[in-house]
């Protein structure tokens, strides 16, 4: 089947990566396997628009699109209410605060505040990273609906340092753990040098739809950093509208 | 001539605001003015893609785009650089902290920090705004190219308040004055009951592409805040790669 105009655009979009944020005519055509005339029509659609601009070493993604995508509900709209709870995480610990959300097996951050004292996360904006190797993920992981659990649980996961979590009985277990206990802590699972503790956020519709974390240095004392990180979730919960978040208050976020 | 599908697609795009951050089917399609199966065919492949998600009320845009967008080096790559600057101005003045682009002859304001006890602001994140009635705008407008002084010099200017300058003889003038000052005010501007301050900030090529304003109730003693926007800006401009930061540190970031 002839793929259809609009696929071909997305195509385009498809492009451009962290590594790749200004590309020519050419480096489009090539990324996204489309004609040069091709890419060349819909490049120029797309400039005319606003979703691409030219910049000082070739074309890149345009204001216009980054406006459109600011009305995205599970994106900044989220950033937007959790933004004064991250804040004040922040200030209180002095380390990188992350808020993430869940896209379908996959963990997506879409916020970071990071001071300059704080440990090098592998972390950047809107860049995806599987749900089983990160504390954000493993929390929403573990209130992700069952046929999530199960699809990550019987998937190969990968061993990104040796203490990652990659056995699904042991994986399993963790997010038991992590429901009991309302939160997340992965000590060096995901690079070796950083410790991370994460809590679920609940939304309005009750459910699990992002979390917070915090990344600090592998042997740090974590117990400290457990009761600021769910404090904080909390809040953002309660800000979302979650229901029960007052009943919460009393008996644990994570239910 | 007949509209070509990429355009319609945008078009969709086009029909989320603000004010309209989920849409139905039928709802979508009046606002862009498609027909209903061009409109549905086009949300098909768009939620496909994840440019477009369902929500609980009705389809919104998604994740995805969201995460393209992230790389737009306007908006994010810029946030990303100016972030700890923007947060020490707002931690010294605890008041409404904010980030602009200039856009053709718009602004767009694309980092926001504000605390509980902030005025409000008219400002959300991705909406657009004329240059003539906001400090940011001003000092966007004073250091743009002479042509975009121009066409905004003889446009009609829109009066927000009774105080806004729509006067094109007393704008050069402000503008001047901007420009040999290092900074802009606007006292009662867009809303009478607000007061801003902005400085330019000057990016790698030695252009004026962005900048930082604090907006406070009106009535503020504007003077303490301006050392510390200029400061701030000149930070942020240094983190860019200004060429001439250097210099600039002792002869006025304005130049």
């Amino acid at each position: 089947m002839r793929e259809s105009p609009l696929r071909r655009a997305l195509r385009v979009f498809e492009a451009f990566t962290v590594d790749h944020l200004e590309l020519n005519l050419t480096e489009i055509a090539r990324r996204s396997g489309l004609p040069i005339s091709t890419t060349h029509r819909l490049v120029g659609e797309l400039v005319r628009w606003g979703a691409l601009e030219r910049g000082p070493g070739g074309y890149r993604i345009g204001l216009r699109l980054w406006e459109t995508a600011a009305l995205a509900p599970r994106a900044l709209g989220l950033r937007d209410v959790a933004w004064p709870y991250l804040e004040d995480l922040y200030h209180a610990i002095g380390e990188n605060v992350l808020l993430a959300v869940r896209d379908g097996m996959e963990i997506v951050f879409v916020e970071r505040l990071s001071g300059p004292g704080a440990v090098p996360v592998l972390t950047t904006l809107g860049r995806r990273r599987s749900l089983h190797a990160t504390s954000a993920g493993l929390a929403l992981l573990a209130h992700a609906p069952t046929q999530v659990q199960e699809t990550v649980l019987s998937s190969p996961l990968r061993r990104y340092t040796p203490r990652t979590v990659v056995d699904p009985v042991r994986l399993r277990h963790t997010l038991a753990e992590i429901r009991r206990a309302g939160y997340a802590v992965c000590d060096g699972h995901m690079t070796l040098d950083a410790l991370s503790v994460a809590a679920p956020i609940v939304d309005s519709t009750g459910l699990v739809s992002s979390a917070l974390s915090v990344v600090v240095s592998a042997g740090t004392d974590h117990r400290r950093l457990i009761p600021a990180v769910v404090t904080a979730a909390r809040g953002v919960s309660r800000a979302l509208g979650a229901p029960g978040a007052r009943r919460h208050s009393r008996s644990g976020v994570a239910g």
